[in-house]
């Protein structure tokens, strides 16, 4: 069998995991990792159950009479971490998910479940981060409520926000645009925000100085899409990682992405903190980049929209979508390979964001 | 001193207390329970750090750009009770909320953090109960999002859900728009809810037949609204119950409210197991009960419209609104007293929703 035909098997065994079955009985940590079990979790028993044309889009934002609008829970561990801490997280990962739908950020609600015992002064500090993220961004936060559970039935502080936005007439950003030929980029190197988190909680031997890249993209967004034509769809790929989100493109277009290794941009501690712990930094979370598939022309001109804001000054062209191996992410490696790179199974860094 | 001297004096110290000061170090479970000690962390911290004029107006919803928006975290134990579950109530209780501010429920938003361990079907049954919900109240679930914690980080799942609305031209509820002399409404028993809760925690020796009162209350306002003038306020008594949310109208008007206790519906198992429990049901959430407070020559227009509803047959008037003693709630009792009916201290009833 050619590695082509290969493939092509490959490809087919993806396509039919498209409906998937829940075979499991209990939950685990890999069913909120954002990877496959998650997506299965999601489309068989979630979409099932709740299940309505609005949700079974599964973007990360919901499109309802010109609104745009996205929940996400943090239960991120540490709570404060090198760059960043749950209350900023919670309000730019929200923001990134409005934007990368196109949409302008209006307002976000936030809920907070409170371990009994927590103290008033972490919570203040939670509370004045989010604060200044959402001042910082435009974004205010409008409506919340407040939960208190027994100590030992929490972990500090849940916080989920949701966030509500406006989608300006004309822009239409899907899967359903994006054509063979068109370009992948991403807005800066991959990983920051994992390692960082792995690193706050001591499970490297190792002193590295590394930050989350935590950061709102709504501005970026908006002078992307204002600067470029033939933009056709953007995603940050926080948990699961880039692998993750081109997974889903892939799986969405039946198209193939394949990716250049060395285009990639990885910092130099990430990759080192990566092979330590064992895991490929194309699968480790994001809270401050952008994914952006591009028309083949405009692809250039995307890359100096990008380079020219500060939050995207290490921006990259880093592959392209080709009509082989459909549903599948491929990645030609420095050594001239090429390998498959599959949906997350498992969940290597639980409680990331 | 007179009990007249008392009572004026006593809402001094009231209105003082307006401006409160947070001086706890820990998080309590009082902090969650809707009284005196979460009104002070929402204003001396959440105010505070993430103060704004929508945010500062501590409406069960926010309204913004013509939208109402509501977030609740829903933590309630068991997952599982008479008359409901979780799934059900994180659907209506937030539909309440978007019709008590006079909004029509245009679809919500469903956060999920769920302990690593439990059981799927568990969550299938919770989604269904959602779903259900959710047609029967023809508002959908349209954005959702799953985290998964460690064994021993959560109780089973917490659900958050956000609310959007729309607020129709003309509508406008406000505790500004109250005046003297008008009457009180509520639209049925006091107390289900919460005694439910106790009972399938097994808090209580004894076999007690009584369902929590969860329901959707969209309609019920809608036909309120359409059917009957000199509507100036509504709520839903849940957390901390009917004292609570009319301690809140009290501080908000700087009036008085004078209810008439042989006037308040309150089943007897409820008031039997209340006096087990050492709790007034006064407090004691509901999740399917409506306060109105309605213009005096409308009430009994009002009355009938929400007996029609058969969610609301058993309405009642049950007090009405006085100039004095200023921003106090005050219950005549049925032997010819008067008391004070305070805002909640303490939690006697944790994780009721």
């Amino acid at each position: 069998m050619s590695a082509r035909e290969r493939e092509v098997l490959e490809a087919v065994e993806r396509l039919r995991r498209l409906r998937p079955k829940l075979k499991d009985e209990l939950i685990t940590l890999a069913h909120g990792a954002g990877g496959r079990a998650s997506r299965v979790l999601v489309e068989a028993l979630f979409l099932e159950e709740l299940g309505n044309p609005v949700l079974a889009e599964l973007e990360d934002a919901a499109r309802i009479d010109g609104l745009a609008l996205t929940t996400d829970s943090y239960v991120v561990k540490p709570l404060f971490f090198p760059g960043g801490d749950i209350g900023e997280l919670a309000v730019n990962g929200t923001i990134n998910d409005l934007a990368v739908s196109g949409a302008r950020p209006l307002c976000l609600c936030a809920g907070f479940v409170i371990e009994e015992g927590f103290p008033i002064a972490d919570l203040r500090r939670i509370a004045a981060s989010m604060g200044e993220a959402a001042r910082a961004a435009g974004v205010p936060v409008v409506a919340g409520d407040t939960k208190v559970v027994e100590r030992g039935h929490g972990d500090g502080v849940y916080v989920t926000t949701t966030g509500i936005g406006v989608i300006d007439e004309g822009v239409e950003l899907s899967p359903a645009n994006v054509q063979v030929g068109d370009r992948i980029l991403v807005s800066g190197p991959m990983g920051d925000h994992g390692v960082a988190i792995m690193i706050a909680r001591g499970a490297l031997e190792l002193e590295v100085e590394l930050e989350s890249d935590t950061a709102p993209l709504h501005a970026l967004v908006g002078d992307l899409l204002a600067s470029c034509e033939g933009v056709r769809w953007l995603r940050d790929p926080t948990r699961g990682g880039l692998a993750t989100v081109l997974n889903e493109l892939a799986l969405a277009t039946e198209l193939a992405v394949v990716l250049d290794e060395g285009a990639i941009p990885v910092r130099p501690e990430v990759t080192g903190a990566c092979e330590i712990l064992g895991i490929d930094p194309l699968y480790v979370a994001n809270e401050g980049k952008l994914v952006a598939v591009v028309a083949r022309e405009h692809a250039e001109e995307a890359l100096e929209a990008l380079r020219a804001d500060r939050v995207a000054r290490d921006a990259a062209i880093v592959g392209e979508v080709q009509p082989d191996p459909p549903g599948l992410v491929v990645l030609e490696t420095s050594f001239g390979g090429r390998r498959i790179v599959d949906m997350l199974v498992g969940d290597p860094l639980p409680r990331i964001c």
